[in-house]
């Protein structure tokens, strides 16, 4: 599968809120989840499908998603940039937020290897 | 610098086309430029800022550029990403396209040293 082939399956899905989908089906075995810092309980780095798996369920239980747009892939060499645009709830505050982030995806023998959140702190 | 302030110094003098700015304040003497494939004339991998200079050189040379509309940044942890979205004209074939791109920037020793592009091909 190419990379703009898992790009747009991927964004097919999570447009759907489908994220448990979109690990099952592109997702590397060894994936490795990069945040610009830890968010505890969740450290800045999580290593392997199952951490992966632990973190979207985290934050699943943790936030109400209100909308979710995403906008691209913006497409590179082994790489796809994805834009997403988040009107949520975290179930810590009960405020809600707009907010928006980049997502870029590695993809070696096929599957994600890799994903690093970048967040949005333009005006 | 950190990387906020070299990501926020970057959008700003962009947001005025001043690219050579750009690169004489904030790029290191080995930058990498990568595109996702080679455009002819330019190879999709540029190295050392002289190659970029001629580089972006060559981009203003060869596109009357109407607006330029930047989004960002992103950040990450010693990465930033930023959205152009460029309304533009190239020389060559006249006709006039509207188009958005993803950059990341690697900021290293408090310069950066890559840059990577990624182009939108979603809907």
């Amino acid at each position: 599968m190419s990379t703009e082939e898992i790009a747009k399956g991927l964004i097919e899905l999570c447009s759907k809120g489908k994220f448990e989908d979109a690990v099952n089906k592109y997702y590397a075995q060894d994936i490795v989840s990069v945040e610009p810092v830890a968010m505890p309980p969740m450290p800045a780095e999580s290593k392997g499908i199952d951490a992966i798996r632990g973190k979207n369920q985290w934050f699943e239980e943790n936030h109400d998603v209100h909308t979710i747009k995403i906008e691209g892939p913006f497409l590179g060499q082994n790489q796809f940039a994805v834009k997403f645009h988040l009107d949520m709830t975290p179930k810590h505050t009960g405020q809600r937020v707009s907010m928006s982030e980049m997502a870029l995806y590695t993809v070696k023998d096929g599957k994600i290897a890799r994903e690093e959140f970048y967040y949005n702190a333009g005006k």
